[in-house]
């Protein structure tokens, strides 16, 4: 793990957040190259359920939404994580992560564990608290209880509030699906393990709509196609990547049926993405704390009824760290240790990379520049390095995982080809400019 | 605008923010239309001046920065309305809007300003007030001054903050741009006038460093591409585009110049889009408050200053807009009065729609199937409509703005042309299949 982050912050792929003051903790910063990942990758989940698909549109609700929502959902009654301090040092920490007890411990419970704080080594403990993850601010001008309001900690109620919105507008047939992407927040007592649980996050979120019948058989269908997309789009491995279906106590009260999907991180087997049956809960929470119908009208048979949900749920963050863990690979190559990322060609941030063989030879540098400006007619992801060595070049084009680096020599001079050069192998082609 | 608000919800474009619980003033969520026309317009501006260009990189911080940003950028001291209440009904006001008086307002200048209250009608006014427009929250357990944080009011500080992150990373020459598009928020007093002004926005701005001697042409080059960028992948006319440049006495005291570009919005002549010179006003503050040298250092002279800043910024819900007002067009068609939005062929949601001429004729229907399943091969962009009769179709899809419909009819069958009728000149053409 400690490798992946250091070289995300050596090539620019995620700086700490607000670095240069000293860090914010539980966010993080983008740099050039994983911004083009990141786009990548969120651009591909949309082709792949959105833009590709009949079935499915697309949502961008605000993130800031009335705090009714988060009433009708539950979330300001139950979103917390239990909080205990302890009295010596006043250091705070979530009590399910140092004892060995449920999230809905209670104070007498948690005593009869008998922990010692982590930080002093003491045991004088302060009740645990239930502390609510949402972050709260006020809208308007005026501070009090009236003007409170929540940032999302969830896409999928921007979604489901929706709903009546798009059947009155586009009258879509069943079943159909409101794809979300966009940032959440939740305010982690302890945030960690990189990009892994971070207090500022972005989710992409399907709620699937279906005729409550018919909802195994769409769950599969969404199981399988989320599968597709991890394996086929993202490259995952599938050696690396596990259903854990949730025992049914484990399961939030209203689904029928859950499935974490987890993957091998470096911090071990945790949760990449889930898929949960989730009934009518929410359609029917926004019924009745809205007073509006909620029913969908079958255009055939005119049968009227709440749309039970399947919710596909994805964290942006989760997926980059699987794709960059996959990716991560340490070999030898000529017997120096090398550093190379696997990524796949559709995600890699670069796809060539052009270079001239010296950069004090003016001749090479204008033959480089213009094979480098033809790629770029054809090709947006298209690098320029002319630092260094060559030898340096590989390396760092290895670690920002750019599949092919062209390189121009004397010899193209002479033969218009060129040297396009491997990552994964470190092969070697000669091959003419016209064929690149 | 009412007409365009109103076809906006009711076509599935934008819908108020949290509608189903009776809104939540200053928000705005997107529906499927509208989050295509959105995600569109934001792709091709990330393709023009990121994707395409050798000296602009990727950006993304995150929303919650360290508080000490918007210490050094001034805005936790400075970034501020007048805010007034009326003593009689309680309702609070933007001073600078409802009397003539600047932002700087003082309680004895606005009494001198003698207005009423625009509600009550009384004049009986509370000392008027700076009010800061960040939204405040606190983030981690405890709640207290040390906890409190805001949500960015600006994207530019997440670029100016990782500028050492990118030098340090990827060595860029000067001059160079970084590019970030993402949410800012600010606590409007009154936001108005639909997606102008809202409390929650997206913004894509550049910040471009470059050696200060130099900041005179690169300003003119940026202006161009901006207006190159609005007119040419917008689709602006020009003639609704305008300059303003900022007087000096007007601009912000950091800035040596601004031109705000402005549109002919249907709300008056308002600001689309900034560009600003802001001198090294943003490094130096950062390089004051951080301790951190933001200096460059020449890699062919060695010497070393603090670049100065060009900025072009945009606001995606202006963009949004003003392709909007442009596109929004009523005529008559054989009389009767059409609206269509005649939006450019790269923004417009759908590129093609495939009907079959009637819906309850099954060769009709099977044969449309096949033609909307071979164009879906080749572009993302197709729909299917076969609700009502033909002609509320072709007023359906001009009003969402696509381009073309192909029809299939009983001729299809006979001879395997189809109907192309054009968006803007109803006129209508028979294409073989196979041309399409």
């Amino acid at each position: 793990m400690e490798d992946i982050v250091s070289l995300c912050k050596r090539r620019g792929f995620i700086f700490p957040g607000s670095d240069v003051y000293g860090g914010m903790a539980g966010t993080w910063d983008y740099g050039p190259l994983g911004v083009t990942l990141k786009r990548k990758i969120k651009q591909a989940w949309w082709d792949y359920f959105v833009e590709n698909r009949d079935d499915i549109y697309g949502i961008d609700a605000a993130i800031i939404m009335n705090p009714r929502t988060w009433v009708a959902s539950g979330h300001a009654a139950t979103f917390s994580d239990p909080l205990v301090e302890c009295k010596e040092c006043h250091q705070r920490f979530r009590a399910d992560k140092i004892a060995d007890v449920s999230e809905k411990v209670t104070p007498d419970e948690f005593r009869a564990a008998h922990v010692k704080c982590p930080n002093c080594g003491k045991e004088n403990w302060d009740d645990v608290k239930q502390f609510n993850m949402m972050f709260t601010t006020h809208v308007g001008s005026v501070e009090d209880d009236s003007s409170k309001a929540y940032l999302r900690p969830e896409t999928a109620q921007g979604i489901f509030t929706n709903y009546k919105n798009v059947v009155d507008t586009i009258y879509p047939d069943l079943p159909f699906g409101l794809a979300q992407q966009g940032k959440a927040f939740r305010n982690e007592i302890s945030p960690r393990d990189f990009v892994f649980r971070s207090r500022e996050f972005e989710q992409m979120e399907i709620e699937y709509f279906v005729d409550p019948t018919t909802w195994e058989e769409n769950f599969e269908k969404l199981h399988k196609a989320c599968y597709d997309f991890l394996e086929n789009k993202m490259g995952l491995p599938s050696s690396m990547i596990h259903d854990l279906e949730v025992a049914p106590e484990d399961r939030a009260h209203y689904s029928k049926r859950t499935i974490d999907v987890e993957f091998d991180y470096p911090i071990g087997r945790e949760e990449l993405m889930g898929i949960a049956y989730r009934t009518d809960f929410d359609l029917g929470n926004i019924q009745r704390e809205s007073g509006k119908n909620m029913e969908y009208r079958d255009k055939n048979t005119g049968e009227t009824f709440v749309p039970h949900v399947i919710e596909p749920s994805f964290g942006v963050e989760r997926l980059v760290m699987a794709v960059l863990t996959s990716a991560y690979t340490e070999d030898d190559v000529n017997g120096e240790k090398r550093i190379v990322l696997k990524l796949p060609e559709n995600l890699a941030p670069y796809r060539f990379c052009v270079s001239p063989l010296l950069k004090n030879k003016p001749e090479l540098v204008a033959k480089a520049k213009e094979v480098y400006k033809k790629l770029r007619e054809k090709y947006t992801n298209v690098t320029w390095d002319d630092s260094g060595n060559i030898g340096k070049r590989y390396r760092k084009q290895d670690e920002i995982g750019t599949p092919k680096c062209i390189v121009i020599d004397f010899d193209t001079l002479e033969d218009n080809t060129v040297t396009v050069r491997d990552r994964d192998t470190t092969g070697q082609v000669r091959v003419d400019i016209n064929m690149l």
